[in-house]
């Protein structure tokens, strides 16, 4: 085994214990957690906004944004009406570890949160292989983006629990399509539950919130 | 320094090594190159498909398909009319390093090419670390993946010398802004070449096949 290897798995094996002492505490306070994950411009932000302005007074979020650079993305949210928000700027990496996440819920009350969402790093890659303490991944694959991506990009689906198709508005304008998607996507997982939505005109939204309702007042089943 | 940082460090260095070489052979040879980079599904095996379809019978290009999973790109170019087609698939990793390329170019007839494309794995993050050889960095940026994406991952789009924005057809159906796209690219990076098309309708291609003529027939400027 060479040193890269061993140092790769020395770093995943850290993060996964900082990783079960979140997803304990987590749990111990009744928190439902989810880390949504997607390649850039998919639109988890925006899911996100339209998420917090529907039902942000039902249940209490607690939103944590990653991203390279900018805290654009925690900056909408706190727009859009999000009380506990906080950013993570990476700085370059290209994913989340448990450890931003330890910090970042160290500013949180988590006396008063229902439903953690983790707004992961854009990138099809490297956040599948970081266990950040959450109940399970959701993927979002949008429309314009190719209905071949789960093929091409199997860890994420294989380890997300939820797959959010978004822009459905834009079906017909380019080759995507939806029957090909979901059955690509299922033939890697195919314990993946799937919503259909278009952000913008607010299309399957309902079905999303009422998973969110559910989800934050039942247990669920832990991801891989 | 930790020793996680001395082990990227050394990575990096001897990936410079082998890219060294590569474009050594490259510029020998007075082959030219182009390392096509961008988040998932922005389009570029599409962008290719157009290319080699349209001046495939002009220019001699060789192309290199990086993929996580599948040979789908590969197979998409041979289909299209590519001759000097190479399958990379990374089997995980989430970018293309120096020493796949090398291997990769051992399968091919370097005397018989005027422009080398390697075709990234769909990534905005880690590909911008990893110089490949090439003479620069292309990367594209569709419209429905939001014009703050310059100022979110700003490595790649510093790295790159061209950025072509695709699916110009799809403008208006959100709220992207040519304008603010270019905005926040050229604040990154004023040196940037911009490139408008859409790969579906065609608009805007014949800029960019006439920029591939002249770089496969003139000496170009290296990236940093």
């Amino acid at each position: 085994m060479t040193k890269k290897i061993q140092l790769a798995q020395k770093v995943l094996s850290e993060n996964d214990k900082i990783a079960e002492q979140i997803r304990a505490t987590l749990q111990q306070k009744g928190i439902k957690s989810l880390n949504l994950v997607s390649s850039p411009g998919s639109g988890k932000t925006s899911l996100l906004e339209k998420t917090i302005a529907a039902i942000g007074d039902q249940i209490r979020f607690a939103l944590i944004a990653g991203d390279v650079q900018t805290e654009n993305d925690a900056n909408r949210l706190l727009k859009a009406g999000g009380k506990a928000v906080k950013p993570i700027v990476t700085g370059g990496a290209c994913h989340l570890d448990a450890k931003m996440i330890g910090k970042a819920l160290d500013d949180i009350d988590l006396d008063q949160v229902d439903l953690l969402i983790i707004e992961n790093v854009g990138n099809l890659v490297c956040p599948s292989s970081f266990d950040l303490g959450e109940d399970m991944k959701v993927v979002i694959i949008s429309t314009t983006e190719g209905d071949d991506k789960p093929l091409k990009y199997p860890g994420m689906f294989r380890r997300s629990s939820v797959m959010v198709i978004n822009k459905i508005d834009l079906l017909g304008l380019s080759d995507f399509e939806l029957a090909k998607v979901k059955e690509n996507a299922l033939r890697i997982n195919g314990d993946l539950k799937i919503f259909e939505i278009s952000c913008r005109t607010g299309d399957g939204l309902q079905d999303w919130y009422d998973w969110l309702g559910t989800l934050a007042a039942l247990p669920v089943k832990l991801s891989e």
